[in-house]
């Protein structure tokens, strides 16, 4: 696959404009130059071929091709409500999850998390997810929702939803678990030391089903990451 | 869980030494004292509780108190023969596989792999096992085998195991594909830039079978750990 970079703004009459770490990979990184094909994409499920027509500082302008948009529909969307891990595990989660497809990724507000989802800390998850996109041939952008609580989270449940809560001692989410295609997933992962006994008790009262991930004690972002796996 | 140590040598007459990393840890890092109380384990499924009874440079004596062996079973003996990523890559890979549970790790030797398993890379890699074992509480080391060729691979197969190799294109790896308990399932997980038309050719005519692991292009450690979180 050819290079492909990420538009942060809307193409307007057949053009494009790349600004910031785009345009100055394209122009420094990559010397790319005009009249040079690469691809772009908008995260919205839109890719286009595009010609390099001008660089100038921090800007390149493209001309685009025809698009495509035949990103292959995912079996579910999942949302992954996890309590961050800090510094490069929180990187690592970002972008295996992206990979893997999931739908959302949502910071999970707990007792014991220790990782402030700060606004600072959102965009750095945001760029992580653009990062993974462009390697890993994505076209949509794996949604960053903002921080929520527990309450919160089963608070904004829809109808027809399932929510599961990873739990080192329940039974294993069975192959076969996922449900039919489309139908919206909401997975929780807890901090390292686990949800607090109060707050099992508000998932169990809501109707959250527990599940298993194997024997051992996973990290946090290890037991988002096998989820993903086994339901995006 | 209270700290855990790795026993390099078996135990003898109720007592064991640690050594090397894990004595220094003990001793110097978390400063414990003659009779402290801590467990340890040998990497092969047995684990003791343990009071410390001497500290000397580098070498510390446990008594042992009694064993517990209780590992609950893998459904699925599982070997992820993967073209080794480098750096943190390969680091992050061998913590992950330990947490899912996979039974073995071999090194794949492919035409277009990065990362030569030299003897030291193993011995690494092996400490990054027991670093994790101690983690999770998983108290079988993952076996890390030596480097393979797939026509290795091939001619060692058992009877009754089952090879797959991931590959962008095939249908996805189904839900409700983990075959019964105890089966030796072999995955392949191919290097940055894939398998070579030849070596896919060599796949095929094994009869290995081709599984798709979503629609996006995974990194070689993705990849790994996807399969270990749906196989293992």
């Amino acid at each position: 696959m050819s290079e492909r970079f990420f538009l942060s703004t809307s193409p307007r009459d057949g053009r494009a404009v790349l600004d910031g770490d785009e345009a100055r990979h394209l122009a420094r990184v990559l010397r790319c130059a005009v009249g040079d094909t690469i691809r772009v994409f908008d995260g919205t499920g839109t890719e286009w071929p595009a010609r390099v027509a001008s660089i100038a500082r921090d800007q390149v302008i493209v001309e685009l091709g025809e698009p495509v948009c035949d990103e292959p529909p995912p079996g579910v969307r999942l949302t992954v409500a996890v309590a961050l891990p800090k510094g490069e595990r929180q990187k690592w989660l970002v972008e295996k999850l992206t990979e893997l497809g999931t739908g959302r990724l949502v910071p999970l507000v707990t007792t014991r998390g220790v990782a402030e989802p700060t606004p600072a800390a959102v965009e750095r998850l945001r760029r992580g997810v653009i990062e993974a996109c462009k390697q890993c041939g994505r076209r949509t952008l794996m949604e960053i929702g903002m921080p929520q609580s527990i309450a919160d989270l089963v608070g904004a449940r829809h109808p027809g939803s399932w929510i599961v809560v990873a739990d080192p001692g329940a039974p294993p989410l069975a192959a076969g678990a996922a449900p039919a295609r489309g139908l919206a997933v909401i997975a929780l992962v807890g901090p390292e030391g686990g949800f607090t006994p109060e707050e099992f008790a508000a998932l169990d009262a809501a109707g959250i089903e527990r599940v298993g991930l194997g024997p051992h004690v996973l990290r946090v972002e290890t037991a988002a990451i096998a989820v993903a796996a086994r339901l995006a």
